[in-house]
């Protein structure tokens, strides 16, 4: 495994820590592919139901790494920068497993994008969440895919063109992140709401998820032809039959697929 | 008509009673086929100008029919299921008349897409909301078609995700309802909103409604075209004469629509 | 310039001024039309890198001008007044220039659709919101075109099927505008958030704001696809070479397109 990224298992919880902390786990390209290695290698891991990613040392993430980026100064460095940038904020999108941003400090530009690409995220009071390209003289576009489908247009508009950072608080009213608790009690916070989902069904939350996205890209009519179908694919399961057996029971069910 | 529905008409507006107290007023195919049947209707009978659904008993709705699906065990039976009911989630989508959840007590699974479903949605400081699917190994995935159209990215996953339940409070802050309630005033309060409702002109509603949901999934340039062309077609109607000429009058406009 | 519109100029910002105060600044065919001219000049000019609308006298816009239409009473008039109004209001969308709207007293019908299309908005304690054309028979068609991309389905759906007005502080909570500030501090607080956009880059606030609604409209995989490309083409740009620059040189950017 790559320096950059630390991995902790705990119960079928996966944790990945950004660890570049001396320049706030900013998404190098080496980061980014490191990324894309640990979500493929989870993909493929039976033994993993919910990942969460946090930062190393002071704050979550600040974006891509300007330096990096000024020492190419070539057009084919920054089309690679995006694209891989892109292709691992929808590789979480496409990924079989509930993944949570742990959110402390600043979370800005690329950072931002990563929360919103998050299917959870929760943050610390000392969050903080801008896209403070527009200050730079870049507009944060590829963020603003993400921001811009996980909160509404005012308020998307607000962060891309002040360049302003906004607190833990503004961001779980604006529906950026799920909940803000205090700056000790997010470790401990976080690992529940994960462990949660890791006491479910993989083969169901892999089912779910997947439709999920799916499902919003489309019309409502052709949302529930898709949904229909998948329903009734999903309660012919061995994991379905189980959970409405040992709900009716009153029991523990006992998943097949974890 | 069927005893699992109880309907009663007052000035306009029709209450629908989910009548299967006993079985938390979960949906089963006989309910479900039952609710199409007065949707159908009430979309025929031009003295209603207002729907409002509630529940008997204990709670709204506490989805499908768990047991009806296990001692059937047949896929055919499980495709019945989830194919009638979008069709009733979307029948309600396509009804010529506004429809209000009232909601007190559990709204999950398919009862929580019943309350997405509607326009409106008022619920009792009593209600809880959830799609607790995922916890029997059955993913919520035709109640997140509604789920997701109606609430934000992060506030659908934390639902679907986890499974617990949000009280009336956290409901109306995600904008699944519009309002939280005493319990003792929810009657009360659905109806003076769907008495308002009621007294405007059934045509107009027909229209409004009917190109609220075709524009919502168009391009902003087409949602522009149709709904121009809608406006200019809506002026030319006698209800819309009456009721510019009654405002500039300053007089009550009497509808010939209703 | 028409008189039904003054601008007033001041270090990089636009104020156009709604002047019927006599009829609340309701959107005559010629208001429409002096302001459509209006967006054009700004976008012409380079001088130019925020706009701010606000109404003359009690209020910000009572919607269209009821007795011009009822003088009509013709088709042809009031298919080219809807006409003119979504081009009108998809004019501030296609505007390189980022547009708040500053809104105090009422904001009804298309006044409230033209809050919904600015980028931002920021409206005193005094405003109140609405669309309330099911009250005269003619439901607000076009407004909701712009409403229900701006605010949540069931929100939206309250304004509209109801017809009755929310307070400041209400439009804030459901995303309908930025923020509520005193009636005293209005002015002052537009100015300042037009200002801090108006130091930015115009070439960087064009490109963002056009990536912004186009990718609104396309898939997730689409929308990365477009802004991939447009951040590859932002950085290559010299107003991003200088801003990058001057950030890692702890400096004030001089932006060369202003």
């Amino acid at each position: 495994m790559s320096d950059l990224i630390q991995r902790v298992d705990t119960n079928g919880v996966a944790t990945l820590v950004l660890s570049r902390a001396s320049a706030y786990n900013s998404l190098s390209l080496p980061l980014m592919e490191a990324l894309i290695v640990e979500f493929d290698a989870i993909n493929d891991d039976m033994s993993v139901r919910a990942v969460i990613i946090k930062g190393d040392g002071k704050g979550f993430c600040a974006g891509h790494d300007l330096k990096e980026m000024l020492e190419s100064g070539e057009e084919a460095f920054y089309e690679c920068t995006f694209n891989t940038c892109s292709q691992m904020m929808q590789r979480i999108v496409s990924l079989s497993i509930p993944v949570i941003a742990q959110v402390h400090g600043v979370a800005t530009a690329a950072g931002c994008q990563l929360v919103a690409s998050c299917d959870l995220a929760y943050a610390a009071e000392s969050a903080r969440f801008g896209t403070p390209g527009v200050n730079i003289g870049l507009f944060c576009s590829t963020p603003m895919v993400a921001l811009s489908r996980a909160v509404s247009q005012k308020h998307s508009m607000e962060l891309l063109l002040t360049g302003g950072l906004i607190d833990a608080s503004r961001a779980e009213q604006i529906g950026l992140i799920n909940q803000v608790v205090s700056n000790d009690a997010l470790d401990k916070h976080v690992l529940a709401v994960a462990s949660l989902i890791a006491s479910k069904s993989r083969k169901t939350l892999a089912i779910g998820k997947s439709a999920f996205y799916k499902q919003k890209e489309q019309s409502l009519e052709d949302a529930y032809v898709t949904c229909s179908k998948i329903m009734t694919e999903n309660i012919m399961l061995d994991d379905a039959k189980e959970g409405i057996d040992a709900f009716i029971s009153k029991r523990k069910p006992e998943w097949q697929h974890c």
